[in-house]
């Protein structure tokens, strides 16, 4: 089956790619995961994105903070699809990452999220909207995905209208 | 075959639009091109993309300036994956463009490129590594284009040697 | 009577919201509430927009956070005003929402006020003023209302010097 | 008839300011204007809104740049709707203006557009949604306004349609 | 004797503005101070302005925060120096506040201090360095002032030096 | 008499000097001028500034651009007065030039003035409204200056009245 | 012995000084720190710059925060190597100490790292690569605190993988 | 004898790397230059990198724009110093390289000079700083420098004062 490999460049990134793995896992998607670092293992680095393929990997999700390149040198080393999730890790609050991740130059992309939780949880449904090509069981999971999102809308909208009558 | 569908909220975004359409020509992906403003026009953005997997449409490619909406509104509609392009149309170069698009909440993902010609680039590319997946023609082809540009690099040195040579 | 709607884009905004309705209510202004998204729950938002003047509704209040889409969105379904409220819901400070609101191109266009309760408050009282127009009841309230704000710096005022003579 | 006060802080923003009233123009909606300073003419300033209402005036438009105080200004001394449009007259492109404009306290509102013609251009409209309360001719004229600027996005996307025909 | 007129926008100011009084003190000069809204108090800020010369003011401190208006406006009403302090005291940290203060139009001074305590720690040296011109006791107390400061650096560093001997 | 001291970082910043020497000429105030770098001449800085007093030098304005550690370092050498004139002078348009500037630490105050021509214009008059302390012919000129700049707002005022007389 | 010059504007830098000996202290390489302000104790930062080659000073490291001249001035007075560490502390979180740091003219450089201690700590390693020049032991503990690096970060990887498996 | 590398992420660095080599040119010191990507040409860059020492270059300057991992990758590759030149080559001015540059983790130490051309002046002094370590000869012109960096500056004061007094 299809894998997202998740790789995060510190150790203190874990609770962003739990977002991403918890996302995955409800769409039962299978994911690997590794900490490896841009600049202080660029080998071991290398090592896990060019295998990655013959894993299963299809998508990777780079996690990282401050001049994040983690992202960008991964892209270097592959022609798979190369997601990227800024973290808001100094005290320039992730716009540092944001940049270092985004403003990527022609020819080499990566395809980069919101800052934190909220781009960690949509790395893991894009990277699904990836892997569903083709699999209409994973399809319907991300309509119904879509669908149940709509609904939680729908109950907390009545929740606040309840809770709004009485405050009167 | 598989299509790239590109969105443009203005005509005037043109040039970063056939920036897009020039990159898939290089790979010989079929595209298909729209102008609709999520703001002026939000019925046909809707129609467009409703339609769009029905038409053959496996990725698409939203460009736009200013409040850029149109990724965002154009992901609400889908679960196939959308890129987005931010373009610099404003006083504020592209950063207004840009945090309109890549800040999306959790749940309905945007995957942002780099403000505007690079950006268009990789998002071209990036649809091709998606449509790719088990294309061993568009595989080799995203390969090829990887070990061109390191040549294009290398030849690029060797000039800048020749001129430096010269320069004595 | 006229009536201000406030929409806002998740559950979460609602302390924001709060402000919007207390501000209405010393003003005996009607409001509605309904909390919808302008990603998640498109066609509600939509369809809560389109009928809001058959409810009497004659300026509707958006607030939303990240890349707040939600006040454009409403805006292409309408003519009438549209007040926007960006929240502070990232690391990016409201940064992100504010751009992603004020900065709508030519044709479809939201008043945007300051980032959090200040703007809460103040799309309230703009509501009333644009609702007041030809109602001499509520044009008093606002002349009232600016006259009492007036008594509150004096007090203020007062309480500052006597305070001070205190600590010599 | 009701008209639309435009205040501009300097001869310079008359560009911006005639975009206000070329699209006031298109609705037939009448306007004054003047050129009054917040900080060089404050008395001139505060006269005008004074008497704007006995004039007519239901809406004001403040136009200014730099540190753009005008609009706030302007504000303090009324209790109709006062829309601000940041220009981007200096080194800091406009986000000096705009912050200065939308960062408004509680109980003195100011609503702002986006830097520049976008938003004089929506200035006027938002103008004329407030005028149009009640005004049947106004209304259609707007939801008219609305159908040619769809109309518009379709043609230009015939347009392009065309034009990119011809590239193969 | 010469005093120096310290004016916040809002009582929430005060701590700051204690700042002001607490270095004028040291500095043995006068004060008065009063809170006064540029925008919900316009005619009392114009008042106190305008009298302040008579009442021996010859500097004034403004302090503000948000679009903070305050500096600008009581600059448009006198001739005498006036120094801002902007406060952050918005999700945006000071910059509006000192965007709105620094960036004033030609003609109308208005010399800005650091954001928060140290500039209004500066805006009271400031206004003793404008005051004590032909005054030689008040120079004297300045020059004290600066080898007091320095001073204090030696001791600190022989604190440090003292701490980290330990350290070993 | 009491003259200003004007002290650039740069040769290159003489059109923003001019700017200062121009306007001081318009209130027939003296003024000295020098090119001293902070970082390239901190000596010949140091001596002029601890001379200035003994050449009359009651106020001291310093430009710089990039890095604008030219008033600060100036400050910490002297007691009388120093304003800032901020420089676009790097791609950051001017953004660093400004915080380098305003975020003084507290003790040793800078007031500083917008960026570039503005800044400087209105750093000239800032040093006259000091100077003029007691000088009962500069405060007039002060005051006139104040009166010249509201006629010829009211005159652009009647300009632009003209000029849209003949648009219809 | 070569040694490493610290130096840090204010006490309150201790923290951030400290992380520059502590990893110096790793590598066995000498330091010697001093409390010295560019602004309060300009003539005893110049001293201390001026003689620190005849103590052994073969690198300075200069922390700062707020307008942060620190290393700007350090450099104005020596040709040996000056690193800039700029500190977090103002409410612009930093982004002020690095302009002021980053953005030096020509002929003068700083060599700027990470604000805050991550920076602190690349200031200490790059001195040590400076000093290690020709040093064969101190090459080697460089080589080795790269091997101990991309070991823990092996490490953590594993301990990663422990625990996520036990999360099923 | 000892040499700087010289690594532009792309051809159109020319301009940028020109002046490193110029100003190393003045002081005599050898470089060796190339072009090589980040994530163009990984391997190149590694290749180059590693092999550094062996050719005599004992100082790295890379330079790039947007994106700018360049200098973070060739770091994870050596002990030896490595400078970094941000490019303003995108429409955000240079902000994304200056800050993927200068906000490097813990660790893995890169020095960062200002934006553009006064950087790459900068990186080819601090070169020879490092490099003139023992060299009495480089120190010495290392000194003439700031001589004539000083004399230049006395000039430029002289020609100011000679063109100011034909002004009159």
């Amino acid at each position: 089956m299809s894998k997202v490999g998740i790789i995060m460049g510190s150790k203190s990134d874990i609770e962003i790619a739990e977002k991403v793995m918890d996302t995955l896992d409800e769409f039962g998607v299978e994911w690997e995961v590794t900490v490896s670092s841009a600049h202080r293992t660029p080998e071991k680095t290398a090592d896990w994105v060019k295998n990655a393929p013959h894993r299963g990997v299809k998508v990777i999700v780079a996690i990282a903070g401050a001049a994040a390149h983690l992202a960008g040198v991964v892209a270097s080393e592959t022609h798979i699809p190369v997601l990227a999730v800024p973290v808001a890790s100094t005290s320039l609050q992730g716009m540092d990452a944001l940049l270092s991740m985004v403003q990527m130059p022609g020819g080499v992309p990566v395809a980069t999220m919101a800052i934190g939780k909220a781009g960690a949880k949509n790395a893991a449904i894009f990277s699904v909207q990836i892997i569903s090509a083709g699999d209409e069981i994973l399809e319907k999971k991300l309509l119904d995905y879509k669908k149940e999102m709509a609904e939680k809308v729908y109950k907390d909208d009545e929740e606040i209208q309840r809770r709004l009558k009485n405050r009167g």
